[in-house]
C-alpha cells in the first residue's frame, strides 16, 4: 500500500459506536486521562521550543474544565465538545474555545504543563496557528488530529441553524449530528465534506501546471483542481475542470490517492490524466498562467522567485513527485 | 476507459461559465428552444407508453411558464429554476414545481405534447416517480439528467436558511450558490455532495456481501458502504466501515470507479479490498447478515426469495459483476 498522505490517519479509532452512548461520553469527558484539542476560530494550539518545530498541544480535562465553565452535557449539546476518537484507550475530544476573546492568556500555562515545562525560560512560543500555515511541519499523526478537530468544529459553526426552517439546531451523537429544535421540523444535519478532484495532466514527459490567481505564495505552480458537482462522477469532474481552466481535453484518467484537506472542509481526490489535446487557453479566468513543464526541468529546478512547487504536505506535490520519479 | 456508471454523464456540458451571466440566463430561460426538467418534491416526471419503459418528460418554456406564473428573475433568485447545462446548444433547466398540490393535472397535457402524442388513447402512464424506484430503466443520459435536477433542487430545499445565522438565503449563480440575505452575515453556501465509499471485500474466490437491516428489497445482499467522515482519506474510510460492520480487517484497497447517487445527495466511490482476516462479527448492528459467497455460487445463482443481487443501476452490482467476470 502507498504511504498515507499528510492529514490522513489510517487506523485511527474514531469510536463511532460510542457516539450514541451518553453515559460513556460523560464519563470519558470527565476522565482525567482524556485529552482535549483546543480550537479557537479554526486555529489550533501549538508550541515551539527553541525553534525545534511545532508540536500539537493537548489539554487535560482539568485544564479544559478550568477554561470552560459549563457542564459536560451542555458543552456536548452545544457542539463545543466533539468526540474525535481513542488513542490507546484515551478519549480525545475537540474543544471549541472560540467564545474566549483572549484564549492564550488562559491556555499558556496548561500548554506549558502539557509539554512538561515548569518555568518559561524564553525560546518558547505558544500560539494559536492556522494549520494551513504550518505546512506539514507537525508530525503526521498530530497534523491529522488537529485537522479533524478543526474540521468538526468548523462544521458546527456553519450549522447552528437549520437550513430547512431557520430554527436553532442542537448537537447530538457526540458532535456527529445536529438536529433542528423546531418540533415541526426536526431535520437532521450531518457533517459535511466537500469532494474535490485534483489532477496532474501529462503529455509524455511533460506535465501541466497552473498558477492560480489567488495562490498566496508567489510563483507557485500546481496541479489543477476543482470541486465535484452534484450528479457528477469523479472522472467527469476531472475532465470538466481541465477543460474549463485550460481548454485541454483529457483521455485516460487514473485514480492515485486521497487526502483530507480541512481548509475548510474538503477531501482531495488525486488523479493522473493523459492529455488528448495540448493547446492551452485560460478560458475561465481562474488561472493566471498554465504551462507544460518538462520532467527534466522540474527535476533540476530549485524553488526560486520564478517557480515554486506546491507545499510538501499537499497531494499536489505528491502527484508531481510520484510522476517525476516514475512511481506512477 | 471503463464504461460510465449509471447516473454519470461524461461530456455533459454544465455551462459553468454562464452561471454568472444574468442576461444570458434570462434569455436562455425565455428561449422557446430551452427545455425544463420538472421536479416535484424530489420526484421526476416520466411517461410510459404501452409498457415500453419509462422516458423522461422535458417541458418547453411555454409549458413551464404556464404552470409557473412568477417571472424568470424571481424563479432564478428563489432557486426554483436551476441551470443544468447545454445539450446541443439547448439550455436545460431544473424547474421546481413542489409548491403545486396536484402538479399532474397541469402537466399531463404538456407531457403528452412533449412526447409527441396528441390524444391520450389509454395505455399511457404519465406520473411523478421516485428515480430510485425506476432502477435504471431510463436511458442512461436521461437518468443522469433527472438525477442532476433532483439533486440540485433537493439541495435548495435544504438550504433555504443560513446555517450560520438563521436568516433566509437567496439563490445566486443560476442555482449554484445561496447567499445569506442578512447584510451582517452574507455567508455563501454551495451545493453539497456527500462522499460515500462502497467496497467489495474479497478473499480469493469469495466475496463478502451483507444484508442491511433497512434494505427495502427482501433477501438483497450487497457490498458494504458508508459515509466518508471529516478528516478521513477514502482508503481509511473503507477499512473503518468494513471493520465497524463486520469486524473484518482489510489489506490492499484498490479504487474502481465512482457513481453519482442523488438519493438524496451522494457520490459513491467504489473500491475493492482484500480481506486480511475473515471471521465475521456484526458489531455495529447495521447489518442483519453478512456472509462469504463463492464466485461459482454467485455465477450460477438466479435471484430468488433467499438471495438477490443489488439493482442493476448501482455501482454495487457493477463491482460484483466485474469481479465475477474477472474484469478487475
Amino acid at each position: 500500500m502507498q504511504a498515507p498522505n499528510y492529514y490522513a490517519a489510517p487506523g485511527f479509532d474514531r469510536a463511532a459506536l460510542r457516539r450514541r452512548d451518553g453515559e460513556w461520553l460523560r464519563n470519558a469527558a470527565a476522565d482525567p486521562r482524556s485529552l482535549f484539542v483546543p480550537v479557537w476560530r479554526s486555529q489550533n494550539l501549538v508550541i515551539e521550543i527553541d525553534g525545534a518545530g511545532p508540536r500539537a498541544t493537548l489539554l487535560t480535562g482539568a485544564a479544559a474544565a478550568a477554561i470552560h465553565e459549563s457542564a459536560v452535557d451542555e458543552r456536548l449539546s452545544r457542539g463545543e465538545l466533539v468526540l474525535l476518537g481513542l488513542v490507546e484507550d484515551r478519549a480525545h475530544f475537540a474543544l471549541d474555545v472560540s467564545a474566549l476573546e483572549a484564549p492564550l492568556e488562559m491556555l499558556r500555562s496548561p500548554a506549558l504543563e502539557a509539554a512538561g515545562i515548569e518555568a518559561a525560560p524564553g525560546g518558547i512560543d505558544v500560539r494559536f496557528a492556522d494549520l494551513r500555515q504550518l505546512g506539514g511541519r507537525l508530525e503526521r499523526h498530530e497534523g491529522a488530529l488537529l485537522a479533524l478537530a478543526r474540521a468538526m468544529l468548523f462544521w458546527h459553526s456553519r450549522h447552528r441553524f437549520c437550513g430547512v426552517c431557520g430554527a436553532p439546531t442542537r448537537s447530538k451523537e457526540a458532535g456527529y449530528m445536529r438536529r433542528c429544535t423546531d418540533p415541526a421540523c426536526k431535520a437532521m444535519h450531518f457533517p459535511r465534506t466537500d469532494p474535490a478532484v485534483i489532477m496532474l495532466v501529462t503529455d509524455g514527459d511533460r506535465a501541466l501546471l497552473g498558477r492560480n490567481k489567488n495562490f498566496p505564495v508567489a510563483a507557485m505552480y500546481s496541479t489543477l483542481a476543482g470541486f465535484v458537482e452534484p450528479g457528477e462522477a469523479l472522472e467527469d469532474a476531472v475532465a470538466r475542470e481541465v477543460l474549463e481552466e485550460t481548454a485541454i481535453r483529457v483521455a485516460a484518467v487514473q485514480y492515485h490517492s486521497s487526502q483530507p484537506w480541512p481548509f475548510p472542509a474538503n477531501i482531495m481526490l488525486g488523479f493522473y490524466a493523459e492529455a488528448a489535446t495540448t493547446a492551452i487557453s485560460l478560458d475561465d479566468g481562474e488561472l493566471a498562467d498554465a504551462r507544460w513543464f518538462e520532467r527534466d526541468w522540474l527535476l533540476s529546478h530549485e524553488d526560486d522567485d520564478t517557480f515554486r512547487m506546491p507545499r510538501r504536505d499537499s497531494i499536489a506535490r505528491r502527484l508531481i513527485e510520484d510522476w517525476l520519479h516514475g512511481r506512477v
